[in-house]
């Protein structure tokens, strides 16, 4: 048996707790399965005094991460810290550039910085994971960067925010609205005090624009991200939904066009009996489209401090077994740059919703409206309830129309006298067929 | 970069033409992929003058594969015969024996002889991998010796068989019956000319040992597998158990208990809304339940040139960028004995069939004979159809009753009079709740 591989631990949250668990309770299987045992050398987090569960004897404590990713007796630094800048950028580009391996849960990071980190890690010859980054204990990155290697990668679409998708799933079964829902979600512990981040679209769209580095072979882009999060959606929107035969999910979706690599993340209408629509609570899912081995869907918990450390430990037992290979698949030399597809031509069924005034000539405006943006109707649905201020709600189904009309009739709609606001626009996806 | 990785390939059918065909179109990806080029060196096959639609330039041809695990200019050797004996094995052994890395999509050998292959690949210290032999293109071996290494699993059902699952899906989608699918299905080239592989649930079976083994650390016992196969399913199941919320389907079940393992292979009602009752057509899907990651559900394509090629693939990338782990995870040395848990007490409710004569005090003798067995019923079905020899069908569902229970209530109703035949018998799983 080799020598073992040590380990530094910065950032004891919920997920450095788990992992520093299942290394103790885990160690002889690891060690057997790795070929070697992985210690537990050092561990950093920002109170040393707060009790968690877990047995610190021998285990060094540093106050300061950047201890971790400097001392000598560290192979790899496992970086729980979280956030695109400060400590762990810090931690993780000095660890690196001392030519230890790196483990990371941090999405942030790395989709604004994961390319570069990922070209420190070749020039060291040492390896770059995260599988823990995107959807916790669902194995997509293994998936991408080695099970499916021999695939071009078609589309990617993704449930990869556990909070918006427990959020949607729980406005479906109740009928309760979205505010409602989220006070409890944060009561739960399944959203953040702040929950911009999650129901903003903003979590999913850096995991979506990892995904599709990796399945487009093409640097990351998060930048060119499309994001619309989910706080317009009503109660009323997953009624009409279901009554269409779909439910609605913030989906990531990653798709190669001839112009380049369309990324989006925003609310939808699932068709129901596609794999995504099934998708319930806080699981998360992505379906991956390749050119050898057709639809693949994979399907876990996306978050938690079980799912999530068993990611990290998958990602130390590679390096323990001596994996170590191009953090995007290819070296970084040989990623292409980005290329953002024109979304205008994207094409696509719309839901469109908003409150109009009842009155004669009202629906004609209407409909004219949408035939001037050369968006045909499929179907019309004028609900009995009287909405806000006297106006009615309204529902269209449009045919596929392209995004850029879909958005002139937005803007044209908004514009009438009868129509109130701003009309919630959202697209309708054929789900994944089998 | 490194020398290049010297491949062999015994056996090109439609998988072996896959793998040629996808080391051809992806030859410079796979060669930044793995840090080295994959080299088709020599092949092998029975007939040297087919047309294959592959160019083999340059490609050296043994008509006896068993010359490629000899040869010297030979890494891997890439055995795509098939069969649990003769050439397969002895190519493999062979391979192994001389130092070779051995990639296989050969289930039967595995399910069979896969422990001492393994033996033998760890005393070379090459790599013996078999991501092909199991669900075809989803990576679940990866996902189960790489990705959930950190976690105990607790169980894993599977729809491992495509072509079941296919003819079940065929039949409930068109009312029709078992043998006229079955013919249609071989026609498109989805069932053997021979089903009773298939149908018979025996290749379920042996995907069901093999990953029986990983997930519990014990060595393969495909002899311990209870095997059904679908062969008894009428249409009228399928559309009493549409009536009840389920559908049926080829489930290949692994669980740990106290006793030790349960392994089977039988048709079984799955809730609908379950991960699994979704899985139509050739698709196949295994959802593991890890005690760190919960459920995991992967779902993809099972057979065909594409996905098992793509799998194949896989197993070459990993060894090309110089991964050698234990085949079955830790090394054989550390995996346990068999042990077959007590089927008997192993709990479910029962979806049961059977005509009989409609006569007054017939249902008295039959819901007796239950009784007497501890069986308690939760609901009875007598359609009003005229069933054959003037019998008429009638259906019960039991609550949750022993398997030993409901054997002897098998064996009592098949002694009454008024019953024609054994009652068929079909398993209700809760399927894997989110």
């Amino acid at each position: 048996m080799s020598k073992p591989l040590r380990i530094g631990v910065a950032g004891l949250g919920t997920v450095g707790v788990g992992v520093v668990k299942i290394l103790a309770a885990r160690r002889e299987f690891l060690a057997a399965a790795a070929g070697r045992s992985i210690d537990l050398v050092a561990v950093s987090a920002r109170d040393s005094a707060k009790s968690r569960g877990i047995d610190l004897d021998g285990v060094r404590w540093e106050n300061d991460a950047r201890k971790l990713a400097a001392a000598n007796d560290i192979d790899v630094v496992v970086e729980l810290i979280g956030g695109a800048e400060g400590v762990a950028r810090e931690v993780v580009e000095t660890a690196l550039a001392n030519g230890k391996h790196v483990v990371t849960a941090n999405k942030a990071l790395i989709a604004h910085h994961g390319i570069s980190l990922a070209r420190a890690a070749e020039q060291r010859g040492v390896a770059f994971n995260y599988e823990a980054a995107v959807a916790g204990g669902i194995p997509i990155i293994k998936a991408l960067r080695e099970g499916l290697a021999a695939n071009e990668i078609e589309s990617l679409v993704g449930i990869l925010n556990g909070t918006c998708n427990y959020i949607l799933t729980e406005m479906e079964t109740t009928g309760r609205d979205f505010g409602d829902v989220l006070k409890d979600a944060q009561a739960l512990g399944y959203a953040e005090a702040d929950p911009s981040f999650d129901v903003g679209g903003i979590d999913a769209a850096h995991k979506l624009a990892i995904l599709a580095s990796l399945a487009f072979g093409r640097e990351i882009d998060f930048g060119s991200v499309h994001i619309e999060g989910i706080e317009k959606i009503t109660a009323a929107d997953i009624r009409f939904a279901r009554e269409f035969g779909y439910k609605i999910k913030l989906l990531a979706i990653a798709t190669k066009t001839d112009g380049g690599v369309e990324q989006r993340v925003h609310p939808a209408l699932v068709a129901d009996g596609s794999p995504l629509a099934a998708v319930s609570g806080v699981f998360n899912a992505v379906a991956v489209r390749g050119d050898r081995v057709g639809l693949l869907v994979l399907e876990g918990r996306g978050a938690g401090e079980g799912p999530t450390a068993s990611a990290v430990l998958s990602d130390l037992v590679d390096i323990a077994r001596g994996l170590v290979m191009p953090p995007f698949i290819v070296p970084t030399s040989h990623l292409k740059q980005p290329a953002k597809a024109n979304a205008d031509k994207s094409q696509s069924a719309y839901y469109l919703r908003f409150n109009a005034i009842d009155r004669a000539g009202s629906m004609a405006e209407i409909t004219r409206a949408l035939a001037n943006a050369a968006v045909s109707i499929e179907r019309i649905v004028q609900p009995g309830e009287q909405g806000d201020t006297g106006r009615k709600p309204v529902v269209f189904v449009t045919h596929k129309t392209e995004e850029g009309s879909m958005r002139a009739a937005q803007t044209h709609l908004s514009r009438l006298e009868d129509v109130a606001g701003k009309p919630l626009v959202i697209r309708i996806e054929d789900g994944e067929s089998r």
